[in-house]
């Protein structure tokens, strides 16, 4: 079974906004059978968006429209839908109910939150739970097409609540399931090249994907057929082959998030951990406290960005800041240490890098990076090199940091 | 002059990837005065990437296409459009080179490096500066398709590098000009009634875009023209009505992120700022060290998720903690005079809350987060309420202190 979703607004095309709602529609709809085809997103007018309709519908039996039902002018998705399925709006009182509901007092109602109680005669109107823009179910000859928001808040939540569960019932769809891996130590054509022979061995109803980011490489398994328990029993067994290949360097066969993946560790061998960040500037701390429930584990985090925080905060002796600079060994070393004194846990991470694109010097140029984590009296050090930009250095800093944190905790 | 997008990996159709190509791609080539018409994102399969070319070969002159170009077996991009410009794959020895000098001895040189030599026939081939896949420029009966990596770092290098400057020598384009401004203040429909009537009277050659963001309206005036001199005009007479009906609700008129507002005012004014962070982690000071040379104004930061750390670091007294409880206009007020002093900075916010989804109460629902910002002995606090979920009650807590602490130093 397929989809397309079509993501509407000048501000995708323009890029001034990120399309993050395609993404987290297409790893829904695939957990419940239904391949994304195409995803595309066009401006906010008429015929464009009426011809991005028009041959989706023609090639798959579910199109997702996401986007221009606001309250504003720029926002014409309602209208042209009733253009494109020969309809017009009509006035909905329970819609009507929800806009007054979703304002409750915040917003004075004008005008224009009244017309988004204006919605398309012959559609099954969906409640939106989150917000005030109405959602509509069209059905025609055997294809259905939703029109929903584009706040990702929103659309998240009429999708789960409504959106899903109807199309699971309304469209019976072949099996697909996913296997994950997340692998670390390797570049991508070392990996694919280790991989090559078994890779070749693969049924034809498995294939491979390899997506590698900032030092891990997540390596997909997509089985698809019609049978569950055989479809499962082919991927279960080209599992255990990949595991006999790359062993340990497999570091989780779920898809969450690293830092979910230390959290997880931590809670399970009951130890505290905090952070000492210079170059990484509290983005270890924050993706560490993303995760709900952080504060079981997560004492705190100091981010010493200037020398006087390192010194004072975290007993950096100035002597190893005169002798060896901020961006060195010693320095992650007395960081991770003073961290773990400082904030009493039983671990902690620590960074001191040049993240550009300033401040580079011969010696260590712009992306050079110590880390270092430390587990008690045991302490691991790394030297991050090679710049990919200011954000992208930080990142991969913090991927190795957690990295490391994880090996030495395992 | 219009373009369109290609995108290209199952990874982006299964959610596994958000596409982050196409906003930057859309952003810059608007720059120029090219606007992109579509962006479309397809699986790694033939005849799905041959049609997606072909329909948007047929509606605009330049088709940008990402992806695909790896050297693993799932990457098939090279040979599709080698098929669909009936032509073949050739050894080229520059691109070669480059695969060598981008390998560098890191990474043994394998058949499938060496297969990245391989580049269609009858293509311009254009260098690739940090990565090892090439780049393939076609021209076709007045149309530019050109085939560039999906890897975000290679992808903006090789635009910036060469294609950018080469599309713009090769078309002539409309002018387009757009004037963004950041408000705060509003609900969007509120917002959108108290400029109605300006609204109305815009020429047809202006159009105007909202896009509400967290606390945080983005207007942008988008002008497209013949004359740049009479397209600025224009523009800047609109601005300046704008201006008068919103005043000093506007808080920037260029679209850059708050942290980077908010260090241009401390470095303008020489200040220096700190963060005391509960519920958001560490990711106000993850923002504001994101702007390169933060270092010059911010000096360091603590994540203080315990209590104990709130009393130790931040000078907390235990007997407000136990009184008011650690989410309380009380606490984040000893929460940023901490800060200031511990980090010894001229001003510091400062935040603690329940960000969900567990931890509420009747009396503090999830989504109720204090936060204060503190410049010498003048403190201002807010107590930021509705639930919108962990990363969103996270992000608008970051930009309600960065705000406060705008208007505090303003």
């Amino acid at each position: 079974m397929f989809a397309e979703i079509i993501t509407i607004g000048d501000e995708l095309l323009i890029g001034q906004v990120v399309d993050t709602n395609s993404a987290w529609m297409g790893q829904e709809l695939n957990k419940i059978g239904i391949e994304v085809l195409r995803i595309v997103s066009v401006r906010d007018r008429e015929e464009e968006i009426t011809e991005a309709i028009d041959s989706a519908i023609k090639r798959v039996n579910i199109v997702l429209v996401t986007g221009g039902l606001g309250p504003t002018k720029d926002d014409i998705t309602k209208n042209t839908l009733c253009k494109y399925f020969h309809t017009e709006l009509v006035f909905n009182e329970e819609v009507f109910e929800n806009v007054k509901r979703v304002l409750a007092g915040k917003i004075p109602m004008n005008s224009l939150n009244k017309s988004q109680a204006m919605v398309p005669k012959g559609c099954t109107v969906i409640n939106n739970p989150v917000g005030s823009a109405p959602v509509s179910w069209f059905e025609r000859e055997g294809k259905v097409l939703v029109s929903m928001p584009g706040v990702p808040q929103e659309m998240t939540a009429v999708m789960t609540e409504s959106i899903l569960p109807k199309l699971q019932v309304r469209f019976q769809a072949d099996v697909i399931m996913h296997q994950t891996f997340l692998v670390q130590h390797y570049p991508e054509s070392v990996l694919a090249e280790k991989l090559e022979s078994w890779e070749t061995t693969l049924p034809k109803c498995i294939k491979l994907a390899y997506l590698p980011k900032l030092g891990i490489i997540r390596l997909r398994l997509t089985g698809r057929g019609k049978d569950k328990t055989e479809l499962a029993n082919v991927l279960h067994c080209e599992k255990a082959k990949l595991e006999e290949i790359l062993g340990d360097d497999i570091f989780s066969e779920e898809d969450i998030p690293l830092e979910m993946i230390v959290g997880e560790l931590l809670k399970k061998k009951k130890l505290t951990v905090s952070t000492a960040e210079s170059c990484t500037g509290g983005s270890i701390a924050a993706r560490l406290t993303s995760i709900s429930g952080s504060s079981g584990y997560f004492n705190g985090g100091i981010v010493a960005y200037s020398n006087e925080v390192k010194i004072g905060l975290l007993y950096v002796s100035s002597d190893t800041l005169a002798q060896y600079g901020a961006v060195s060994e010693e320095t992650v070393i007395e960081m991770v240490k003073g961290a773990m004194k400082t904030l009493k846990t039983d671990c902690a991470v620590a960074t001191s890098g040049i993240a550009g694109p300033g401040g580079g010097t011969p010696e260590k140029p712009v992306g050079t990076v110590w880390i270092a984590a430390g587990y008690k009296n045991e302490i691991r050090t790394y030297k991050q090199e090679t710049n990919r930009g200011r954000a992208m250095n930080i990142e991969r800093a913090g991927n190795n940091a957690l990295l490391m944190l994880r090996d030495l905790l395992k």
